[in-house]
């Protein structure tokens, strides 16, 4: 069959609607629904009310962030993805409207970003701060997403003079501080075929690291990944949604030249990242001080920023590192983020917005911080980058299910719908994640043998592959391997000369499991967390009236699935377990310290029924004290 | 005796080189004698290089902060103090230029802020940010030092000028966005008996908390404590020092116009402050977003912000809030504070400084990361608020030893030095706070009867007062109480007619001790700490070569002194302990969450001989790996 993806080191990375899946119902089924019918219109309402489509007309003062014009790109991104997902009117007529203001505000030499031209400062004069390349970027992602899914060229006659512009007339060793504009370069050179797209993005990703960039505020270069070279580096460090952003970046630019050198310190740093930098959601960036990651196991919950975009970018990345290396864990990692991350920067209305991600709110937190998750998702932000980045990859999910390459198809991700691959139709049908049974039927099959993978989630121990169904199934004695039991964390991988009607069950054994920390994860210590399948869980305040969240702890191992919860939909499981309060008493006139010989015990009121929802769904019914993690005694 | 504070609502606040203490020798004397010999020269130095000066010579473009002119009265307040502990030309020369250059930057209508007057900017028209009447604050702060430590009315005059021009030509309603003139007017109302500074001050204090002042960045109303009025709030909020000197300020409006409501209110504040926001170095402000205070029991050791300014206003605060009710805890928190989180922010040999002042730092910090406590303390700070303000503290630190009344002497800190209560002279000897033993010999007396108040901190547990020594001590059948033991937490008062020679030995029981916290102080559940006498001491990585401090836990309540730290000054006594170190092993593809019926269990290599040093002596040979909260296993 044909290679779309290449899932080894060089590589090309794409995203194509004539490939891959498409998600037909079910959990992620009903996000894209409120996101094609709520979030992206409000998203063009607030991105307009922004002043964005009026800087474009390049009249008047600029408005907004010297970004705002991404914010368009962004959203346009979505409504060309959803429009391949389904032609509508009600958003084809609004992306031609966009896409031809922005075509409208390009200069004649190529060169557009509203803020500079309305403002007349000199092009590339700040690009530390001035996200003209970022800007860029984004255009480019839109512009490839425009031609991809519906081929619509307007976008991309822009998006190629601007990269044209860039290549003849950037001056050399320009690096923009905020990083995005390499893989919309690579990107493009994918639809285009321009070499000098790709020859430009590498001379960035070669070109960073080396304190080229003006130090802004009170940070080092650091925080702009300019401190050391990509291929150097031993950890992410900086800004988390840049440092995303870069690697993706830099996972497309080793892809496409072979670069294995590049590839493994990716992979080296992707692995650290992992190993001390990543919160239990998959949320990334630990230092709401420029947003940035923390030092290894810097990972308090109160204070974690995972900030949404992180999260999205973060799942580009290890979209690319999958597909050059074919390794589960990528796509585990992506799993996670999704449900755990990218998903609570959203309500479940479509309407409201996280940009901070918090794994715990506490009790008697000041109204009025700011700072706080305890304010709950807003309808919008000055700094919109989120909201219309969740638009923009809930849009193009369906990509992210399967890939195929010349040994077959793998399958990454679990959604009821279809995986077309090549001269292959699969059929899959599942509650995931509500449920781990999933159900993958041959629909077509190529007359010859090839292989089917399927990802085993690293947390399902037990998990369990059939063959059975239809008449469609018949013995195989060439098939490899046999099904029965299979190795989470891994791809289970059948080879065989498949036909129409056969029928793979997989049972990935979705039941609420305890989750602990290393102690060198010292936030997390003597503490538990409730995961069920991909979903991380909470308790949140609503559902336990009269004790505060704050002072419960988990009382036994014993977890069960609960019964529907009041205020979220009835598809959601909760999780219960036996729990108690700690009854909290001020002693020593109120100061929290004692001498003690051990630390201090709790004392323990009655027994406390305990309520885990997912923590995606938090902050939708009240917004409240909430904690991932919670105590265990 | 004549009363020169009276520690009741209503009394007058005042720090006077004629009243007090007077350290002679000891820890105090050592901070003190660095304080005056580098830190305060240097101070000028840096302060000369900040531009500050220049600033007051009204040519040029303003250089530095808007706040600059507050650099050079904080130092200007040191030099006096400094000057009335000692005159010397070294301190007279100085101090005489920098006042002179402030007398001629002055308006002839008594206004001054170099700059507003370089700029040209409309006075008081951004209160908000502008800092002028914060500025004015530390003039009249410094004018009342220079006055009263060596009757040098430079200052005086100018400051009086600046408070009639404000008190007849502020705009009604004003407010500063930064507290600090109200307690400035209230003390330039006591030196100079203008009812109208008083006046002032406390309108400035009902006036605020009406959301007057306008909203800047993200930020709301509180954290200017303008949300709530003060006499109606239950919690401090917002930024930590303007919240530490807003209540200072209005400590001080409660005592000198008897206002029992807002004294109640204010206790009612510092209580639930020292219950829930107060770090067990009395160090204050979790969130570095805003430098203010988090929510109850948020105090994350890592990401504490504790800045040292806010140390010094929690003193001043504390200081007249003891004045005013005579209460043990509130000289119970001074000494702490002073201790642990005022000492701190200056390098033992007095030319390094932190601004903020963690807990925690962990291994592998990025050492780009500008936030870390990790990059050691700074040679000086583009806002440089912190080091003259450790400054003052100490040269005004003699004033905050005792004070007397019309009922006897009271002893609030502990150092070896004399103590001049009206016609009664006391002799202090001790080596507090390395050892517990503190003799206080009585060397006048008035031939009445009074009452000796000695402070028995409530860390003290078998606490003993005895009275022995020379031919004075008679036996008095009128003596209350007889000496034995004392009640942590409180006064021990001892009235008799004491006579020339009586000498009274306090027994403090200076011992290192394991502390724990509530439960609800999440950061330090399974945690421990050690102190010893008023001294927080930490884990540093400089003592424990060959293993990570990250990975070190307490094994043992047996905690004894050691002996002499190489690198510390001899006088130093640290605590050994025994400990273990946890192996820490990258487990499931290095992802540090797996599943687990409980919280992960430590695994242990071979036994640790832990050493703890004084928290304030941090940071002064490598800076590396430190913590106050230690696991106990």
């Amino acid at each position: 069959m044909s290679s779309v993806v290449r899932p080894r080191p060089g590589a090309a990375v794409t995203l194509s609607p004539g490939a891959g899946g498409r998600i037909g119902g079910g959990f992620w089924a009903a996000r894209q629904r409120v996101n094609r019918e709520v979030t992206i219109p409000l998203g063009g309402r607030r991105v307009r009310e922004s002043g964005a489509f009026d800087n474009l007309r390049l009249t008047g003062e600029h408005r907004g962030k010297v970004f705002a014009d991404s914010d368009v790109y962004k959203w346009l991104e979505a409504l060309a993805w959803e429009r391949g997902r389904a032609e509508s009117d009600d958003l084809a007529g609004p992306y031609k409207e966009a896409a031809e203001l922005v075509a409208a505000a390009q200069c004649p030499d190529g060169y557009l970003h509203t803020h500079t031209q309305l403002t007349g400062r000199a092009r590339y004069s700040d690009l530390a701060s001035s996200h003209e390349l970022y800007c860029a970027g984004h255009l480019m992602q839109a512009a490839v997403a425009g031609s991809r899914a519906v081929g619509d060229r307007t976008l991309l006659g822009v998006a190629t003079r601007f990269a044209d512009h860039l290549v003849k007339d950037l001056p050399k060793d320009a690096l923009d501080g905020h990083p995005e504009v390499e893989t919309g370069l690579v990107e493009l050179y994918r639809e285009t075929g321009t070499r000098s797209y790709l020859d430009l993005a590498a001379r960035m990703i070669t070109g960073r690291g080396h304190e080229r960039l003006p130090l802004k505020g009170h940070h080092g270069p650091g925080i702009r990944q300019d401190r050391v070279p990509l291929r150097e580096a031993d950890a992410v460090e900086g800004h988390a949604v840049r440092a995303m952003y870069l690697a993706a970046g830099a996972a497309d630019v080793a892809a496409e030249t072979a670069d294995q050198a590049l590839m493994e310190a990716l992979e080296r740093q992707w692995l650290d990242m992992v190993a001390t930098r990543t919160y239990l959601t998959g949320g990334l960036g630990s230092v709401w001080y420029g947003e940035q990651f923390g030092g290894p196991h810097e990972l308090a919950p109160e204070t974690a920023y995972c900030e949404t975009c992180a999260a999205v970018g973060s799942v580009q990345w290890a979209w690319r590192m999958l597909l050059a290396t074919g390794a589960a864990r990528y796509a585990d990692l992506m799993e996670r983020t999704l449900h755990n991350a990218v998903l609570p920067g959203i309500s479940l209305d479509g309407d409201r917005f996280f940009y901070v991600n918090a794994l715990r709110v506490r009790a008697g937190a000041n109204p009025d911080d700011r700072r706080a998750a305890a304010r709950g998702r807003q309808d919008w932000y000055g700094t919109a980058c989120c909201p219309p980045n969740v638009m923009r990859l809930l849009s193009s999910l369906d990509h992210y299910l399967a890939t195929h390459d010349d040994q077959g198809v793998q399958l990454h991700l679990y959604a009821s719908g279809t995986i077309r691959a090549g001269e292959a139709l699969l059929e899959v049908e599942t509650d995931y994640p509500w449920d781990g049974r999933v159900e993958i039927t041959v629909r077509e099959a190529p007359s010859r043998p090839w292989t089917l993978s399927v990802r085993i989630p690293a947390w399902a121990d037990g998990a369990g592959v059939s063959l059975q169904g239809g008449a469609g199934l018949r013995a195989d004695p060439d098939a490899v391997p046999a099904d029965g039991a299979a190795v989470p964390g891994a791809y289970h991988r059948i080879r065989r000369t498949w036909r129409a009607g056969d029928r793979i069950i997989l049972d990935l054994g979705v039941r609420p499991r305890l989750t602990a920390a290393v102690p060198r994860l010292d936030v997390a210590r003597g503490q538990v967390a409730v995961e069920r399948g991909p979903l991380v869980y909470c308790l949140e305040q609503a559902d336990h009236p009269g004790v505060i969240v704050d002072d419960l702890c988990v009382a036994g191992a014993d977890l069960r699935d609960g019964t529907a919860v009041p205020g979220l939909p009835a598809e959601v499981v909760p999780v219960t377990a036996r729990g108690r309060a700690h009854v909290h008493r001020e002693e020593d006139g109120g100061f929290p310290y004692r001498t003690a010989a051990a630390p201090r015990e709790w004392e323990h009121g009655g027994p406390v029924d305990l309520t885990f929802v997912p923590y995606y769904a938090w902050a939708n019914r009240q917004v409240g004290p909430m904690t991932v993690w919670v105590p265990m005694h």
